[in-house]
């Protein structure tokens, strides 16, 4: 304890999910002392096909998300 | 929030899981009132290796389910 | 199989989680044809304060969300 | 998308809980470029009775922990 | 890791969690060769409202439950 | 109920993972009376790059892990 877990939208590179990891780590040791090795995250990868956001997959978002903004904004 | 995960039976079809987060979205917001991008569904796909019921895997329970009942019984 | 779970915002009646419960296993049988005994639905009541969208938890945003609309529309 | 959850010992201040979530939320926009809105953090609340190290729980393993450190270690 | 969440019947002693964290401890050790310390187990509770098996709450099962068999069956 | 799940470093052999939902399941039942049918068990399969210990990910650890110890050690 404390143990996070998040999802992340499949593709991720491995680079990304160290960083992030490392990143949620940082930050939950700011706001709760611990020593870092009582703190664990894990990232469970998430196809854009089984994500939804308002009855709707990411995979039928994405295009639309994309036109909108730029091509991070929809991970 | 509303944010709802489902574990399922790794094989479902992308059309079933788009239908899935379609209809399991309307049911929370027939109950909970909120706008519809407010409410999150993820699936997650689980081998039939990794669950168990009553202390066997679903691999294991597979083949005398489908023989007791319709092949879709299973999932 | 398939197991469900779903985050609710903390004071929904006892009626209206009953109804959740009932809908989303609808939803679910709709989908993945098994027998009704077989669906499982887990609710957690997430306090406001437990709860961030953009940072910012339930506790802040909900003034503001239920000034912009219907008071409903934030849980 | 993405979500985070944490559990987190029970007992934190609403304001720690309130840190954590921008913390958190800020972590993650740092990694992965997506609209705040788009970043939900869940915190749940772990009584001390409910979470195991080693087999044993945290209210076992806490007077000792406290000991050894700083108070704030075991959480 | 590994890490195991276990939702539980709310309800159960304190001294039912402990054991009950020794024993999924144990068990998860004797699979998979870790250091013990390396183990986490959380338990949630779960009002009998909030969890549902076949589209009906264990509140409304519960009864039902219990006459058919020993009072224990249930949880 | 009771419901359990559990997260395990990637590459466990099927055999290794019906075991541990067996004896998984046995530990439930040695301390929650429920007919065996009422106990489910499910595995995550967690990539070595996306679970963190204290900010690290187990793909940059598990070298000096092994190192330290036995090969199992690390899982």
């Amino acid at each position: 304890m404390p143990f996070a877990q998040i999802y992340l939208l499949e593709g991720a590179s491995e680079e990304k999910k160290r960083l992030l990891i490392e990143k949620m780590t940082q930050a939950i040791m700011e706001v709760v002392q611990v020593p870092p090795e009582r703190v664990r995250v894990a990232i469970v990868d998430m196809p854009a096909t089984n994500w939804g956001i308002g009855g709707k997959t990411l995979k039928e978002l994405l295009p639309s998300m994309r036109k909108q903004a730029d091509p991070d904004q929809a991970s």
